[in-house]
């Protein structure tokens, strides 16, 4: 199977994730503009939620650029990160309806923790298919960014233990880590004259 | 990153967006015309929404023909754009909900003169990676209707604060405005010979 | 604008359509088979809605092959077709909640017939971009079931005014009617040596 | 019509069938880690529906690769399959929703009995399209798999009479039973070079 298919079906997946969030959030009941900041948090989550499966959408174009062609494995180690990623509308939802409770936002946490290590799982899977001087493996280098995300989650969820309003603050500050641009694979293209399909 | 793969993403989140709008609708409780009747300015605000998702896909696709490839800060403002356009569902649920009060309304124009910032904040992002002479600018000229709309929004949400359905007039006069065909970006196809992807 | 755009944006909203109809279904209260069957009407509304959609799907794509490039007129009128498309999970929904009354019954009549319409105005402002002798005139001929589809669709108007079971009967029989497939514009593909693209 | 059309369409079907089911599960009442194992059973519902959709998925792209054009049964029989998984949602919500209480169980195995019957109808008409040494029969060979898979349905079905569980348990069997990798398809492509599109 070429990556093309895998892609499209990834995109559908993820712009049905990042869009039905808004389905969850509850229209105020009523017509003021207080009824209207009972529903801020809740935009706020959705926000965050957005901009989080943005960053994969965006990181996992990026990798599959480096991929030629889809092995069972990669087919079901995607599945899995879209399966993790599938939950965020749940979790999100849940944190929201209990204004930010210790475990919701907690549960939060664990989500967004099962999601980065699903995605490395994916990129291991593709690295290891790829060989030890694989195009990816050379692309990403020590990959810090990555290697230090599920630890600061870890930190998230334990401040989240003490302070949930804590943990919602460690969790943005990983999301805005990733929204700074990342030239790697794009860098890697432009030496290696990679094909864009 | 080349734009089909970001057009795609957007079309997907697009058609979402416009399309789950007819699950927020409230399917009427009785079997009467007189409880569908009870439903129909849901319908009609459904149809006002419906028709500015459909603007902003049409003048998206137009806008891209002149793009050859996605940066960061492209890729980023627009996922902006789909972000605001994205609780369009929310602000047209509220409104319908509650009647057409005050509040209510001017949140949707509010919501309306956001989308029309993050497309004007995406368009200055492409015209500034593509330089004073670059095609969309050249294209684009003086983009009057553009420029003026935030202001016919700004005036939408004075009106609705006077009176509701003002604000829904001056709304749906935009959506006219943007409806006559605009033949800007085709023109300049035509005379540069801009390759269709 | 090349049609694979405008097909990429009516596909997407197409299977939205059609698949969120099983979202209105009402989950059984209880768990024994009687709750189940008490949930059937709805299960069959929903297939008679899914073949409507699929049939439009089917004969939407089979003309798009005839058509070089999208006009505004075009896209519009495609909208206008998306739009009431997009009602059929909402008459589907309220005609097996109220559990066939007459008015949701002829509602949804007036919808299929809204859709017929809408596709019958798309059709036509394609033909007449293409001039008298253009491919999609040539190919579809007298186009004698598009023609006679609104009047039995008025019929079972009629009929549902009647006998709401009446109207679903003529629905269906214009359903199976559409089934047949139809190979007016894959003979003028292969007459005509058409491109596909 | 090529099948590039139909198997977008059922790209998109089947990516909003497999993500629309975390709509479905109910967010927790409470706060508490106590409400959220109340939820867990719902989670690992959706989990097995999102596998069994997957390996839909998975399974449709390869029998496509060997599929030059579509016919008009083809496509019918396309949209059946497409049909009898978009159920999916409603069955498992009611399964879970009903505590897996035996008729719910068993309607899901029938669930899956239909799915995989209408699987069976749409490869049995594409292999009947290719004739007896077509590419799909030939690629296929005795496909043991495929054949044995209806019996153990009904057996779970058979099982989810006796002990509910039980019936879960099987159903988890056949689902695992697909995951292992399938290499017919690649195979016959690598042997008979078959042009991917």
């Amino acid at each position: 199977m070429k990556t093309s298919r895998l892609e499209a079906f990834s995109d559908g997946v993820l712009a049905i994730i990042i869009t039905i969030m808004v389905l969850e959030l509850r229209v105020p009941q009523g017509p003021t503009l207080h009824d209207l900041l009972g529903a801020a948090t809740g935009l706020l989550t959705y926000l965050l939620s957005f901009v989080y499966v943005g960053i994969y959408w965006n990181n996992h174009h990026h990798m599959f650029q480096l991929v030629a062609r889809v092995t069972g494995g990669i087919l079901w180690s995607n599945l899995g990160l879209l399966f993790c990623l599938s939950l965020l509308p749940f979790t999100t939802a849940w944190m929201d309806e209990q204004a930010f409770a210790t475990t919701p936002v907690v549960t939060y946490g664990v989500n967004l923790l099962l999601c980065a290590i699903a995605y490395f799982i994916l990129q291991t899977t593709i690295e290891h298919n790829q060989g030890r001087d694989g195009a990816l493996a050379t692309a990403l280098g020590r990959d810090l960014k990555a290697k230090t995300s599920p630890w600061i989650y870890l930190l998230g969820i334990l401040g989240a233990l003490l302070v949930p309003w804590l943990g919602i603050a460690i969790y943005t500050i990983v999301a805005l880590m990733w929204l700074v641009p990342d030239r790697r694979v794009e860098r890697y293209i432009a030496a290696h004259n990679v094909a864009d399909d």
